[in-house]
């Protein structure tokens, strides 16, 4: 938080809005409608919360022009209200204050590259050949293996491990838990025993991805598996090996993409969303909550699959007709024949 | 596990039970009715395993009254004999041994406030102005950020990460992997790129929770993420920011509950359930194992979604009908009219 | 890579295949069909792909004798060449050069027992009677509870946390991030509170074994929790107290295994499947991706459950009528009935 705060006219310069009423109002800090208090900024972006402006105790709002005249106190007006106020939030997040340097705790492979101002955190472990470049940043408790590369201004939050061969865009940023480049699932069967497919592949993610809490990212079993830039994955995330994500695609979080899938740029999969492996979404997919997709999608557009929720007791009598369906569908087409024939 | 043991009747005056048969019995340990041997006890809960009872050769079993008479050991009689199987396993339970105190190879930020009585085990970090709270136990690994509490006689197992602004309350248990506090996933689209949204909130979680392995609870985006008290969170479970859940509601594993939903009190969340953002369950909902929520639920009772499981070629034809189930539905309504109307 | 490389008779007479064409072609490592440059070997094993071995320019292809004379290039002809490419990659992977020895940042119980040939990575830790046997090898990270054992030539990549009672056979490869034997998820319900019920058992994992990063298996309550011989689990799995699973069974990533679940051998468990607690499935059983099983399986085969995808307009017309399955399904039985009657 800064102490000195901001005027609203002062913000509404730094980002290119309009302003309506008291320019010099001081803003020290952010808050939702309900819980802002004077001298904190709040927003209205969805309409639905329209109310709450009417009653909120904020010291100025983020909103758009339809809405500003309603507002108790000044406003920033902006095209997308959403957006405004997240570039302004952005003043009032407390820097976490990584030192540069090598903490001594940390373990590095002398054939390591640890470029200047990097920050290595505590027990930080670095493999041969890996190198970490200009400003990019390890929390503690990173593993990066070998044959690896921490872009420019990479952050790694704490405990993120770089298996092998995992090459890392300029400002990605990896949240805590997350693994990056272990085996994929290759196996065979034979002779009645599975036998492992050397995994010989890498992954690369471009510049300005996020990866989530506890996701898993497998290396290549041959190609690389690749996202391009700017994709942002949620927590608990699965992507085989093989997988390709187009740039700008957001993956919520528990989704699941298998193997040699190919996804498209722009594309929104939702939470829980599986896809199996080897299919291809073009770009502008939507996917909603736990659908599953099990053929390829080559027009733009939302998807989805599942069955309502319902009181249990109701739900099992659904359900068991559904093993009944196909023979329904065929009494429904044969009594059909027999009226018209009749 | 204690040598001496426990004499059935000393058992049943501690915890307030009656027996039958040979009350000095000696008890060392516990067991599963298949699986016990002379001198540990055993229990029945489930009428699903009385053949079991039978064939027992358990030293005493803990049963309803109304199995006593069927028991060939002596028993402990309890109204729930789960419960009371729980209390008394607890007895044979091996403490884990975390000598208090500080391992030399943990990092401790000098603005951080350890109590007495504290334990924390080797390569731990913990950050500025986060507090350790008397009795509490941190085990091998543990990443505490900035500004995070850890409470009285809470314990994170091994591995955990809070990574900033998560207030842990009395006795909570944490188990190895797990993430909370990360930031939400909180972005907005403009001029075709990603902006991140701050996640300026925290984490607060209640009393006597526990959070399972590798589960992630990220902090909120303005207000926080919040968990009542006696909450259980299994392994694997994605809780998103700004979520609440009530106090006493038990989430099974793999479950994923989006930004913003608001579960109440005393409510139980199967495994791999999907509870979709900006919801509103109340108290004493129960969901069945990967059922989807997509609107908010009002009344207390059990729900469901999904189809039930077939043999695949079976499954693709009733699968394949249920994209025509409105065209179905239709005909169905028309065939009625026709033949009224003949 | 080798850079001496291998001849591609050498290759046929190490794995016991027949060649054609040019058995002196030299190879130095392996690609994919598309991929392949000269002096590196591909494959040919899903019919779909004969197309690209017409335009490949690998040095020389695995195949079925059938693709021998459209071969471009050298071949070699297998039964599965999947199988033999396999066999025939692990030549070309860089073996992580582990170091046998213990890091000195490594901290062990005095009571822990390490066999010769082991190496432990920094900042590993690893409690009192616990066994680290010969040739096994602990990445960075890595943290063995008390009562463990590491089978002989285990390897554990990095971060993998072994809780406590887990004993892993030999040859068994863990993931980074995976917990094996944290607490299972045993609650009572007592009063209006959850109490904890005791989980006094163990993990038993066979030998060849492979765990996926990030993949939880909960100890059992009393028994053990049991994978066989031969088990793959991919990444991102909960395999809850209890559970059973048989020799060469192999679970997809993102499924979830319920409590006492029992798992026969060869089974094939698709990606984030659903499997309720205490059900048996028996062996051979194949699940496709996102099945939910709720009832014990006794017949080999395939089973599915789910909807197909489509576009959400559609979807959501054909869903809603999934409500009123039951009452349509009674419809026609009334119908077929009145017409007859009439």
């Amino acid at each position: 938080m800064s102490t000195a705060g901001f005027t609203l006219h002062s913000l509404a310069e730094r980002f290119g809005l309009e302003w309506v009423g008291d320019g010099e109002c001081l803003i020290h800090g952010v808050a939702t409608l309900a819980g802002a208090q004077s001298g904190q900024l709040s927003f209205l972006a969805n309409p639905l919360y329209r109310r709450e402006l009417l009653q909120t105790r904020a010291g100025a709002v983020v909103l758009r022009a339809e809405d500003a005249a309603a507002s108790p106190c000044p406003a920033l007006v902006a095209k997308d209200p959403y957006v405004a106020f997240a570039r302004i939030a952005a003043l009032f997040e407390t820097p976490s204050d990584t030192p540069a340097g090598i903490h001594p705790s940390a373990v590095i492979d002398p054939a390591a590259l640890i470029d200047a101002g990097v920050s290595v955190g505590p027990h930080c472990v670095i493999g041969a050949r890996s190198r970490i470049e200009r400003g990019a940043s390890l929390g503690p408790g990173c593993v990066i293996g070998d044959d690896c590369v921490v872009g420019v201004d990479a952050r790694l939050v704490a405990r993120v491990t770089l298996v092998t061969r995992v090459r890392l865009g300029a400002r990605v940023l990896v949240h805590p838990g997350a693994v990056l480049g272990a085996d994929g699932f290759g196996l065979a069967m034979d002779g009645g025993r599975w036998i492992k497919v050397p995994q010989l592949g890498g992954v690369v993610i471009g510049s300005d991805c996020e990866i989530g809490a506890n996701t898993c990212i497998d290396r290549g079993a041959l190609d690389d598996t690749r996202l391009g830039d700017d994709v942002r994955i949620d927590n608990l995330v699965q992507i085989g090996h093989n997988v390709q994500i187009g740039d700008h695609t957001a993956v919520a979080g528990s989704a699941a993409i298998a193997g040699s899938a190919k996804i498209g740029r722009y594309c929104l999969i939702g939470g829980g969303v599986g896809i199996v492996g080897h299919l291809t979404l073009c770009d502008k997919v939507t996917l909603t909550a736990r659908s599953l997709v099990t053929h390829s999608i080559d027009t733009p557009g939302q998807y989805s699959s599942g069955v309502p929720l319902q009181e249990s007791r109701q739900w099992r009598r659904n359900a068991a007709r559904f093993r009944q369906l196909d023979a329904l569908a065929r009494r429904i087409m044969k009594d059909n024949k027999d009226n018209k024939d009749a």
